[in-house]
Formats: C-alpha cells, sequence, structure tokens
C-alpha cells in the first residue's frame, strides 16, 4: 500500500454526487466525493460492496431538470448507475454473503437495496459482462433488432457507435442473422476494431466524413443496396447521411442521440424535420423510439439466447476499466467525447 | 345550350397538361388545356368517357422533378387522376358499353385503358364515392389505422384536415373503435362540421392557434389524456404543437404533409429535427410513413366493411365538386389552400 492511500474505514463507505446541473457538457465541478456511514440493512434489503459500476450515455440525459423516460438525477443524491458487486450482509433469504449480483448501487463503493431489487449472477461468467455485453446495453440491442428490427438476410443494416456495447451487439447479432452490416465509428482505430473484432463488413469513420453530404457518399459507397435498417444511437450529421440512402420500407429504430445529450448545435446541413417527414412518408420508413425497460419481461430469453455464444467466443465484447470510483467523473467525460473503445466501466473494488 | 359554348366533337377529347413545373405554390400557367384526337381503344382496351375526376394533394407533389412513391408528373402529359365515368366501347369481354368504372383517367374528358387497369363500380353506390369516401382517401385512412393504428377504446387520436376525405374517415372510424377523436381544421366553419356532421368530440381551429406554443396548449385543453394516434396528413405547426402531447407508446402515422408540398417555411418555432428524436425516444413513438399502395390487396376488404356503413348513413361523408375539366386548376389551387370542405372532385360530363 503506499503511503498516499489511506487505509479503508469498513464503516465508511464513499459515493459521488450530482453537485449541480452541468451547463452544456458535464465538468468536474458538477459532482462531488463523499464519505458517508455505512448503510445497515433493513430486514428483507441485501448490503453489497460494488466491484464494477457501468457508466452509460443515458446518465447524461438524466442530469437536466426534464422530463423522460426516467425521473432526473437528483441533485445532491449519489448519481444513479447499475453496478456489479459481492454481498457482504444478506436479510434476504435468497441471498448469501459473497453472492455476486447485479443492482443499481449509483456511483459508490456499496449499495444497500431490497434483494428483489437484484439480480444473481452466474458465478461462470465475468461479473462485469453483467453491466456491458450480457447487461443493459447488449440487451438493449437484442431487444431493439427483436422486436423492431424485422430483419432478413441479405438486408443491410448500419449502426453508429460501432465498437460501443450496444453497436458491437447489434452488428453482430445483424450478421448472425445474415444481413450486411456497416458500422460508423470515431477514427480508424475504431473502425479497424468494428471490422476485425466484431466482424463488420466496413466501418465509417464519421471524423473523416464529418459533414452531412460526405458521410451521405460514404453511406452510399459501402451500403450499394441502400439501407434496411439505420440503429440510432448519435444523432447529428450521421443521422442526416443516412436519411437519404434508406429503402423504402427502412427501419430507423432510435435508440440514443449521444451527439445531441450536451445540447451540441444541430450539424445536419439543411435537411431539417420537413425533410425527415418528407423521406418517412415517401420512403414509408418505421422510426421507432426504443427503450430496453418496455421488454424487460423478455431479459430471461435474451441470457438464455446470448450467453453462451458470448462464453464461446462467437460473440465479441470489448471493456474499457477505469480505475477507482474517484475517476468516474473523468471517465464518463472521456466516454461522452467518444474516448472509449468498449463498454465503460470503473472498477472500484 | 348557351351561344357561349362550343357543340362537344364526339371525335374530339379534352386534356389538362403540366406545361412547366410549378416554383412553389401552382398558378394557372403551370397548365395547359388542350383539345386532341379520341384514342380508339386497341384490343383489350376500354375507351370511357370520364364523368368525375378525382383532385388530391399528392398531385402537388408529383408536379417537383423529385424522387417519391412515384414517378414525378412528365411535363406536356395529361395530368395523372383517378376518375370514374361510363364506357363508350370495350374491347375488354369483362366490360360493356354503359358500365360504370374507376380508372386513372387524368385530368382529361375520356381515357382509354386496358381493361385490367378499370375497377367496375356497384351501380347502387354514387360512382363520385369512388373517389373519395369509398376510394383512395377513405381506404388510405382505413389502411393506415387497420395496419398501424393499434386503436384502443378510450385512447384519443388526433386529426389534421379533419374534415378533409382521409381526416373525416379516420374520425369516424377511430370513434366507431371507442376512441376519443379530435380533429384540426382550418376555420370555424369546419370545425363546426366536424363535430356536426363527422361526430368528432372536438375540432381545433389551426388558423386560430396559429403557433407552435397555441396549438400545443389547444391540443392540451382537448385531449386531457394526451395524444395516443396522430395521423399527420398537414405537417407545418400543427405537429410541432401534437408532438409534446404525444403519449409514451403513440404512433404517428405520416399520410401527407400538404403545409409543405409546395416548399413554404417550415412554422414549426424551433422544434426541429432533434427535439423530434428526443421526444421519439423518450416516449418510444412509432413513426411510420403510410401509401395505401403498399395495403392495396386489402381493397376489397375495405370496400366490404366500409360500404354497408357509408350507403346507411352511419359514416357521412361530403364532397366539394367543380363544375368542368378546365377549372380542374382553379378547384386544384383552392384546394392546397383548403378551400374545400370535403373530397375535391371535378364534375367532367
Amino acid at each position: 500500500m503506499s503511503d498516499t492511500m489511506k487505509p479503508v474505514d469498513p464503516q465508511v463507505m464513499q459515493r459521488i454526487v450530482l453537485a449541480r446541473r452541468p451547463q452544456g457538457f458535464p465538468v468536474a465541478q458538477d459532482f462531488r466525493l463523499e464519505e458517508t456511514g455505512m448503510p445497515r440493512p433493513a430486514a428483507g434489503e441485501v448490503l453489497v460492496q460494488a466491484t464494477y459500476m457501468s457508466l452509460d450515455p443515458y446518465m447524461r440525459g438524466r442530469m437536466d431538470y426534464v422530463k423522460s423516460y426516467t425521473a432526473p438525477q437528483e441533485l445532491n443524491h449519489t448519481m444513479g448507475a447499475g453496478g456489479v458487486g459481492r454481498v457482504i450482509t444478506s436479510r434476504d433469504p435468497k441471498f448469501s454473503k459473497d453472492d455476486l449480483v447485479f443492482g443499481m448501487f449509483g456511483w459508490a463503493s456499496h449499495g444497500c437495496l431490497p434483494g428483489r431489487q437484484l439480480r444473481k449472477l452466474d458465478p461462470a461468467l465475468p461479473p462485469s459482462t453483467a453491466l456491458g455485453v450480457l447487461g443493459m446495453p447488449g440487451f438493449t440491442a437484442w431487444a431493439g433488432l427483436e422486436v423492431h428490427g424485422r430483419m432478413k438476410p441479405g438486408e443491410t443494416l448500419v449502426v453508429a457507435a460501432a465498437t460501443g456495447p450496444v453497436g458491437s451487439m447489434v452488428g453482430q447479432l445483424a450478421k448472425q442473422a445474415g444481413l450486411r452490416v456497416v458500422g460508423v465509428a470515431g477514427g480508424p482505430e475504431k473502425c479497424a476494431m468494428a471490422v476485425d473484432t466484431f466482424g463488420f463488413d466496413a466501418c465509417i469513420d464519421h471524423r473523416a466524413h464529418n459533414s452531412v453530404l460526405d458521410m451521405m457518399e460514404a453511406l452510399h459507397r459501402e451500403c450499394p443496396d441502400g439501407v434496411d435498417i439505420y440503429f440510432e444511437n448519435v444523432g447529428g450529421h450521421v443521422l442526416g447521411g443516412v436519411l437519404p440512402v434508406m429503402n423504402t420500407h427502412g427501419r430507423i429504430i432510435i435508440c440514443g442521440m449521444i451527439a445531441w445529450y450536451s445540447g451540441e448545435s444541430c450539424e445536419t446541413g439543411d435537411m431539417a424535420l420537413q425533410k425527415l417527414w418528407r423521406i418517412a412518408l415517401v420512403k414509408r420508413l418505421t422510426v421507432q423510439g426504443l427503450l430496453q425497460t418496455d421488454h424487460v419481461g423478455r431479459f430471461g430469453e435474451f441470457l438464455t439466447k446470448v450467453a453462451p455464444p458470448v462464453t464461446s467466443g462467437e460473440i465479441a465484447y470489448l471493456e474499457d476499466i477505469a480505475e477507482g470510483l474517484e475517476n468516474a467523473p473523468e471517465a464518463f467525460f472521456a466516454m461522452l467525447k467518444g474516448g472509449n473503445k468498449g463498454k465503460q466501466i470503473v472498477r472500484i473494488a
């Protein structure tokens, strides 16, 4: 142990709260690291030592005070997040000490939740997979394609944030279903990874094609038969470029729009609502908002189908692991800027 | 016969061609009335005296040279349009002289088409209904709700152009299915008609609520439980107002956008694509482009279900009939400006 590290007090836990609402892109001063007393589980509750926590783009949306699919993040409360950990004390008979569990522990070293809000993990799988490839992002990809994709072999799918945990799963599931899969990612390294690690047919660098027109031309080139499914993770000029390339009866599944979460200007050339409306009408597109919680009843089916190919390596995944709860804000900023390659995780203990 | 009228030459037919592509809103000089020789039906063809022709908003879209779901209207060719008429000469054994038929005769006094492109009409029904309530507009309404509506009793539907042939059918079918139905129409007369003639629960005057915010407030008032289905016929500020009022899992069926057909400015306040995308994601909307030709295999089912209530008067319809082929352009301009109350038809003979 280096002498700059304090010994951990077993009666104290760490957490990070939202200190103020970010103005545009979030900064360190929007957060505050606190120490508080260790919670004591009431009857039915379980105290968990968090080992990994998840960082996800949706968290930026919750920091604004707007009506959304979840309540906004409350000021001076622990930042919400999914995490995995090990049971310290259980007052729910369904859990025992040292069980591996998933729960919404937040940006915190420990969590104390009712047992019914926890999910026991298969100890044969690496616990961090419960935050990415076999967790919410992987399930989002699977449910989006399963419920709204109407995939047919020979069709073409485009997905942005191609090496991220949603995009990489979307692409691999679509490849398995016999589609041509074209990714969009930031920078040559990620694009190579989409092809080499995740088996995409091609990947377009949105930094090298940073206007609507450039993006459209690149998509035309890589999607000679047009685009049947666009899995939307980013918004911005990628959306602008893909719309004119959509095929009749195409499907756009809106899963996120990271480019727009912090109120950046909308770089879509002249392609406004009017143009989208015309394209949607003329091409009879289906544009569908997706939220994985609507389909949570199928999570077991997802695990049954997707855990085996993940275990066998048939479905690949990447994780970026930041070290230490105190580094969560910086890792979050980097993720919003596209600095991560795979699923962004923070190791807590 | 007044002496200003020329006797009709039985060997001559009249037609109106597109003389040039309109710049913005179309004007009389964009069209030309011509006389040509009467066509002679070849084997398998049928010569028809047109009695009524249909005017529809989609015709404006076809006048621009853009890729759309139909080929653009060709210059110096007869303007396309559906019509009904009476068989003069048949060289198809399935048709006889004096049969009433529907076909794409265009803006013309006569049509000569292969018999397989004609549909024989039930002589018990007024022939003009084949252009509106029991024709393409009525079928558009029925197919849109049937295929994409997912209507549930107690839900709320909003439809613009409420007294038009699509909107009035949408509203009446939704009322029959047990929904609250709120129309949007231009002016107090049409709004009263939506409620009194078509049985809507309420109708909002978009001229009296001519900004996004005003429209949104009026919709909030008339749709206290929010909007589950928006049947989109108009675009413009009505769309801007309805989006924030949409309920989770709402459906938007895009059937037209007359407000935008002639390139008018997009009066949607600050509500651009980015805002739509966020609303569609947060509320998990389904936005669906609708074209009735995709569902044409169900036209028979539509007639079987909808002709009886039309005959009985249970489903009401309105027709605006302009007199004479030569007045088709003026009637068309008026329709684009919302001057008609019901289905716009031109009586030709």
